[in-house]
């Protein structure tokens, strides 16, 4: 369902699915397979002999954010914040990051000093100091790539997104839609719920980076089965700021709340349902169940289905 | 020596080192004290309770290498080579890599793979295999970025740029000069001969990443003295590319060896005089020696000496 592009490789990457796919089965015959963590979740192993894992995320002016109308300390944060949502993902605690940039030559020193400092800050509240980085100039517009590396908490492991089964029960951590609005900026990533999703233990995890939709898929593809996701659920999730796009955008605001971007909240599988009270007490509802079939579906209280398309942010569309 | 630009943050940033010192007064004070190698190498610890470090390089179209000139897969190892280079410098052996992207529209699903293939090839022969990544695409010049962890051998730690001290005797691994020529894209980095450096061990190590003289310089202020460079033993260092390239520039070859960038060479400070058979063996030419007083100075066989500008490839001209 998403975009299928030729697999001719003269033809532009349409599909960010498929390059990653076709990537992947170049680089999959070389990785370690004792690897904890391999290739395609959140986060990676770096080593097999312990449970450090990392992750990088580039942000790009003019696609990620806007340097025309946000601040530099903002989209410093916002590097830094999307890389530990990674990790809360995982359900690791984030211990350090690495911070490469490619700055077009207009900014002053201010601007360069105000995206390290953004990001430093954010990064000091979860326990994650920057340790070096890489600083470049260019007359191209600015890049930011962060490397955070995390490890879970004595007891835990990190929680794949590949380990889901049919019968799980599906949490999201909160309201999603419309984050383009703002909240793509200065939402909190949620690393300390991660880290109590990874003690209970949860089943399987991801961040909604890209869609609640089409972060749902992924978790189901790489766990090979399905999900059924609870409209009436997701109605009750849809953000004010869903409501607010979607009379700018005429189309239904729970379309905001399944198909948007960077809500960085949690989806998290449980084998078991939570107790509801808890649930509650962790900000979590229950949002779809895992099936056996492949593909996504939308299902009202009276039981009527349709698919649900895995739609939702993806470079090279 | 280096330009020195206004501290005032509202002027564009010139001078690499004055912006990456500025950043550092920022990020100084969250570090960790106890990380055994801080901000300011060619690595950084990743955790305090281990020794595995890690770096990121960033290499832009149109600056590191030139999309309309070289193919994509030559370019995808140069961004992993200049990352394995630090591993050279820290004397420790590489384990595993990050790749980010942001790749501009026009390339094809083909390129982009070959950007990975050229990257997970060279790795794989360093026993770093990439372990995950970012995939992006935009409209303007494609930005790789690469993050590599290492970790020392048994029995050896990583080699520090700050702990050269007066006394030290300087070697440089090969010859200089000339680089941009093509050299700057199919070198082998020194893993192999990094890891003999710091068996030994070396006292201190930089790898020559933006020209003999500034990375001389930079090993020298992070260790607080200065060098006497022997200009015979520079001369013997002259690569034929120098030479080829003088012809072009009209300046002196040896010119071209001091401060041409991206050799990728390593510039090890020994205690000790090693054994000439043994540096011999191992490749190596001695070519200064540290002083207590902070600066560079280029000294010929008779004595007489003269100030060595510590100027290279810098970001921020």
């Amino acid at each position: 369902m998403i975009p299928q592009p030729s697999d001719n490789p003269s033809h532009r990457p349409r599909g960010e699915q498929r390059l990653i796919d076709a990537i992947f089965a170049r680089l999959r015959p070389a990785a370690d397979p004792a690897l904890a963590v391999g290739l395609g979740d959140d986060m990676a192993s770096i080593v097999r002999d312990d449970s450090l894992v990392w992750t990088t995320d580039m942000l790009m002016d003019g696609v990620d954010f806007r340097s025309g109308e946000h601040d530099w300390r903002t989209i410093g944060r916002k590097a830094m914040a999307v890389n530990l949502s990674d990790c809360a993902a995982m359900g690791v605690r984030p211990v350090g990051a690495l911070v490469a940039v490619a700055l077009c030559e207009s900014l002053s020193m201010g601007d360069a000093i105000a995206i390290h400092e953004g990001a430093a800050a954010i990064g000091e509240e979860f326990g994650c100091p920057i340790t070096g980085g890489d600083t470049n100039s260019w007359i191209s517009p600015t890049v930011i790539s962060i490397t955070v590396a995390g490890r879970p908490d004595p007891g835990t492991q990190p929680i794949l997104r590949s380990t889901g089964r049919p019968g799980d029960i599906v949490y999201c951590s909160g309201p999603v839609g419309g984050s383009i609005l703002g909240r793509h900026l200065t939402f909190t990533p949620r690393v300390e719920l991660g880290l109590v999703l990874a003690r209970l233990p949860a089943a399987a995890m991801i961040d909604i980076s890209d869609g609640l939709a089409l972060d749902l898929w992924r978790l189901c593809e790489a766990s090979g089965c399905g999900a059924i996701v609870a409209q009436e659920a997701v109605a009750g999730l849809i953000h004010p700021d869903a409501v607010a796009l979607s009379r700018q955008s005429g189309r239904p605001a729970i379309e905001h709340a399944l198909h948007d971007g960077e809500d960085f909240e949690l989806l998290a599988a449980m084998r078991t349902a939570l107790d509801p009270a808890a649930a509650a007490g962790l900000g979590l509802t229950r949002v779809a169940r895992l099936v056996p079939e492949r593909g996504l579906w939308l299902e009202t209280n009276d039981g009527a289905r349709r698919p649900l398309e895995p739609r939702g942010w993806e470079h090279f569309r």
